[in-house]
């Protein structure tokens, strides 16, 4: 077996490059970014082109109920376990062309890789290669985030993920019959690995000079949804004792989060990215709002200290005029990928003679919820700038070479078992 | 003329109730409400149903450029001076039902009831009589409010009006031809009078028990647009030190003009009403944040002094990584109605033996802009509880008509000339 291990399968990089500007053509914002929002049209688009692309290769085509799109390439008999390998297609509203559609794209060029180099009479395949488009990653329009994932491990439950609406009161049901992917395939039963290869969206891969990130673990997170209710008033004549302003509080809490964050020099992380106002007429006094906050920390005690704060914060601002309640929406706790498949992938990367770098996830990944189902594992390759969810992002061409690169050696390994 | 002024017009009031349900039917919301934004589907079919009103009342309908709708009726021939009553029947997203429909159709109906007296040999009248739809009034779809009466006052550019967009990106001259109201018809050129009829929105006249308002004049307003610039970045892996949130100085702005008002004992009001956060995802560090932000005061010092405090904590708030610029889009110093024409309305609402209050408006109005055209003035009737903005804005039938039966006296006196 070594020796067919140490042969490697070799990429069409320029396929990559030609496909990677095709799947950006999806949603291509004026600024060279993308806005796919899971589900929407431009989604639909991008997932019909991955379809057809995946159909001419001769990959059986699967959908399940909650959208997550499965290419089977079969390399050693139906009945034969599955490496797993992918990312998403949907985007943040003003987000980069590579978060998401790198992995899925990516995924497929190593496992024709793959397929090219078993072809030739080397290795002897005991797996089968599943490139996956999983829903709704981003958590933009759909809550929360890695939704098709969390359903396929078995962490959401299928109705109330299909049950999400997104802030015009559309569910992702409703969404997903539109664009024609909802499905009720079978799939892959028995999963030998889920390896996802997806860029850093942060600056040490750059900044320490490396090529390829072996993802060690993921950093724990909370999200809060803040529910503020107050009452619609016109901002004239109501005397201001009379006013109940949702706004307040939320402007309160807003503050308040960074400050928590402030406390620990910025090694806790947290953000208010979203606030829903209603009805957000310049005239009108807030009569609700809805703020969604998170919170990341790769220390278990200071993120649940935070959590604790930030909870008292909320019960204090809450009055007779304006409640405020609060949900948590997310609670991922800080753990580790699996081990040797670490391993593995650090190892292959020194084969291809690319520099590593360990370090860990801050941002969720479907690999996250993958690792109740089989031992999951992540490549990352870097992100100029550390910019991420936003049209600017950008990496290498060669970058993203040495990925796919890295990937194909893994997964060549892996469907060998 | 002493004895044809003391007889009163009489109003059908039963017409004004079915008018007044009728016209609450366009965007009526679940909770009883309106939701008929300026040159919206909803606004469109309540235009269409009060251009068939006044035409088979036999009114001349001329609309301008900017959409107001003029119903004239030809009692002194068409070289005669107009007098003009109306208000809006654009409403906020949550609005109530009365808020500017109840000007139009109390307008329409106190109309009618003063041409029905002068048919009868009553009086002289010596000029002709205007009812007016005043387009974008509430100023919640497009900034600022009062626009159409402002562009016929000559406040606004016309072009500069018909560019507003709203939060879409659809411009107010796109939504206008849309639903077929901009116009270029001829338009009464001299003005007798402006007259408007409307419910207080706030708690004065329920508080002193009075009927009648008879508005001595207008609180001063100042409205701010705030751009805040940052940069849009991942919630996850980007650095709190790199982070540029345009939401952190947007909170500060929120509850710094608040403050604002808490130092004056509430004397000074103040609000923020609507943010635009971009791209508002929650993932999403908010890269750009624009924030509606308005102070009303009586008193001029006080009001200047609060502008100058927050324009100063706007300065404060911009560093080189977020960017804070400060835009006044409304500049509303308190002034005076027309004197004689407070008193005459005062005069006209005794004669109909309803107690009345003089009191300030702190709302805009299209009244307010009408002072540069011709004398103007206002007449209120009670709001319940001072509610406004809001689906449950009530006012009694008894003051509804009340407001009419007071509106139509004055009228009859002012076309007498």
């Amino acid at each position: 077996m070594r020796s067919s291990v140490h042969i490697r399968p070799t990429i069409d990089a320029d396929r990559l490059h030609r496909w990677l500007e095709a799947a950006a053509s999806f949603g291509r914002t004026a600024a060279g970014g993308v806005c796919r929002l899971a589900a929407s049209r431009e989604d639909g688009a991008a997932r019909d082109w991955l379809r057809a692309r995946l159909e001419e290769e001769g990959f059986r085509v699967a959908l399940d109920a909650i959208g997550n799109m499965f290419g089977i390439l079969d390399l050693a008999g139906p009945e034969a376990p599955c490496v797993l390998t992918g990312s998403h297609l949907d985007s943040q509203p003003t987000g980069g062309r590579y978060d998401g559609a790198y992995g899925v794209i990516g995924g497929l060029e190593a496992a024709l890789a793959v397929r090219r180099l078993a072809a030739t009479g080397h290795g002897r395949p005991t797996r089968n290669l599943v490139v996956v488009n999983w829903t709704n990653e981003e958590g933009a329009r759909f809550a929360p985030s890695t939704l098709g994932s969390a359903v396929f491990a078995g962490f959401v439950d299928l109705d109330a993920a299909l049950s999400s609406v997104d802030a015009d009161g559309v569910t992702l049901g409703k969404a997903l019959a539109a664009i024609g992917y909802q499905g009720a395939d079978v799939l892959p039963q028995t999963l030998a690995a889920y390896v996802e290869l997806h860029i850093e969206q942060g600056p040490e891969l750059e900044r320490h000079g490396r090529t390829i990130g072996v993802v060690e673990g993921s950093w724990g997170t909370v999200k809060y949804v803040v529910e503020i209710t107050g009452e619609a008033a016109h901002t004239g004549p109501t005397p201001m004792a009379k006013r109940r302003d949702a706004l307040l509080p939320a402007a309160e809490l807003i503050l308040f989060g960074r400050r928590l964050s402030d406390e620990t020099g910025g090694a806790l992380l947290s953000s208010v990215g979203r606030l829903d106002i209603e009805p957000n007429s310049t005239n009108v006094v807030a009569g609700r709002v809805r703020l969604f906050v998170e919170f990341r920390d790769i220390d278990p005690g200071r993120l649940a200290a935070a959590c604790a704060a930030f909870e008292a914060k909320a019960r204090d601002l809450a009055t007779p005029a304006v409640s405020v309640a609060l949900t948590r929406t997310v609670n991922r706790p800080a753990s580790a990928f699996d081990a040797a498949l670490r391993d593995l992938i650090e190892d292959a990367a020194r084969d291809c003679a690319y520099p590593t770098l360990r370090l860990h996830t801050i941002a969720g990944h479907d690999a996250i919820p993958l690792k109740a189902r089989c031992p999951s594992g992540m490549i990352f390759v870097p992100s100029a700038g550390g910019i991420s969810h936003n049209e600017a992002e950008f990496t290498a061409p060669k970058d993203l070479e040495a990925g796919v690169e890295v990937l194909a050696a893994v997964l060549w390994r892996l469907v060998q078992g």
